[in-house]
């Protein structure tokens, strides 16, 4: 596992919009709290650019990524928000040049698609977090925040609890390497050459708007194509139901994928799309004990 | 291609409920049409379970389809209704068994799972076709349902423009094996061992309640994972947009993956959700003319 440096106070965070249209108001609010909160954001060029519901063109949104990832001053890369748009630039962006030069990429929902191939293909570490014109316009509470930066930072150790216990759906404690993030995007990769490798996983899973039956399709994909047999567990994040929906409809389609594939599974954990999303490794080692809390084995980044 | 016998007057119509929780008034009106038309319905046992959002559980569900595969007087079995479940039952079919004494398999949406497994697998003609408590129950008018009836009947000649000409999205003629179906349902196969092979299609493609992001996500999708490189055309259903967006957006979505692929895009032929649901025929050869008009080049059932 390749780690970047370590984020710390001072340091420049990219910009990017590799996904759907951002509103600007959003985004002042983000790059404010980031700001205060120590980071020097460093906005692409043409970051407001839109193109029906993409950020602009293929080409320029994959032109701000590989310049982010490139850019030197850079210790971190952060989508400014998700949407739709970063399968279509995944074949444009030269992953191996990026591997060669590890920087930090954060963010969460259709940014899942970096997060899940270059933590279990590229084999590099990555942070499930918090973007500038989404989460950190809104939801992204103090506590949230604050523990992006301790874990961006190389500050969490090992014995320290995160985030907030889950609740148990299905057997014991599990550990493995944390990776996974928003279903309906991972799937989306599935048979394409960004398809993750979830071999030894720890799946982190979360999803939006998405009524029980689509989760149970997609779970069943995942399983009849072999491809989750070697999983450790399920870490499911706390959802929203759709309309005319239960919580408790969307935690038995994980928990019947546990089954199926006999493996624990946890459900509550508050990052991605229904909590104040709390930052989580991916590429590196956790556990979730028998009380449901999660541990992180390793850090994200090299020590400094 | 193996190919069903006709299925003509006096018939016997094998009605299985692979996926969703069938509605008992909307068989009933089904069934009425069905007989109406000549046909003798043939009602599976327990077809109004239900279990959440499933007609039962799986073993019932496939029971029913296998019961139905080898009814030895069933000229054709038709699903009641699509909703979600089809794919979670391939696995408990004896397919290879199905294939050896061909029937008839009729239906869409959910149902599109089977029909384009076994059109492009096991190389087996079906019908993508009225539902008895779904279209059947209304939208089917009855111009579909004779066309219905002279489709599985063998009745249909190579000459004769079949449902409604469509619109030119891409390119000109296409000819191609006919295949395809609810574009979402398609593309919970991929990666699974239900995976169609669409080498050689002329690719029937229509879905429902997807806005043009999800479209093109699943198109790019498929474009990605290299599975359509020798499809020879795209053929849409008429489509219903989702609130907040227009027509035009569908169409912008497929007409972007006809480019990506260099294949002539036609639209609106009326099957699938959103028109009366015309029969097609899957598996045989067929051709889009330069005015958009389907011409069924194979019947998909053996000369009586």
């Amino acid at each position: 596992m390749r780690k970047p440096l370590p984020l710390r106070k001072g340091d420049v965070i990219a910009i990017v919009a590799p996904a759907g249209p951002v509103d600007s108001r959003k985004l002042t609010r983000g790059i404010a709290r980031l700001s205060a909160a120590g980071f020097v954001p460093e906005i692409a060029e043409g970051v407001l650019e839109r193109e029906g519901f993409l950020a602009g063109g293929d080409a320029h949104r994959a032109e701000q990524l590989s310049w982010a990832l490139a850019l030197p001053e850079a210790r971190a890369v952060m989508a400014a928000r998700g949407g739709y748009g970063t399968t279509r630039i995944m074949p444009l962006i030269n992953w191996r040049k990026a591997a060669r030069r590890p920087r930090l990429v954060v963010g969460y929902s259709d940014v899942t698609a970096i997060l899940a191939y270059v933590s279990t293909r590229l084999r590099l570490s990555a942070i499930h977090g918090p973007m500038a014109a989404a989460d950190l316009a809104g939801k992204t509470d103090g506590a949230a925040l604050a523990a992006f930066s301790r874990l961006a930072g190389g500050e969490v150790s090992t014995g320290e609890p995160w985030g907030a216990p889950c609740e148990r759906l299905r057997g014991g404690a599990a550990e493995g390497i944390l990776t996974g993030g928003c279903l309906s995007v991972l799937t989306a990769l599935l048979g394409t050459p960004f398809e993750p490798d979830f071999r030894g996983a720890l799946l982190f899973l979360e999803d939006v708007s998405e009524p029980s039956y689509r989760l149970d399709r997609m779970l069943t994909q995942w399983i009849q194509s072999g491809r989750l047999g070697r999983i450790t567990g399920i870490l499911a994040g706390k959802m929203s139901p759709v309309a005319g929906e239960a919580e408790e409809d969307l935690r038995k389609a994980f928990a019947a994928a546990g089954r199926r594939l006999s493996v624990p599974v946890w459900y509550g954990f508050p990052a991605g799309h229904g909590g104040p999303n709390y930052a989580l490794p991916f590429g590196v080692r956790a556990k979730i004990d028998g009380r449901g809390r999660l541990f992180l084995l390793e850090s994200p980044v090299e020590a400094r």
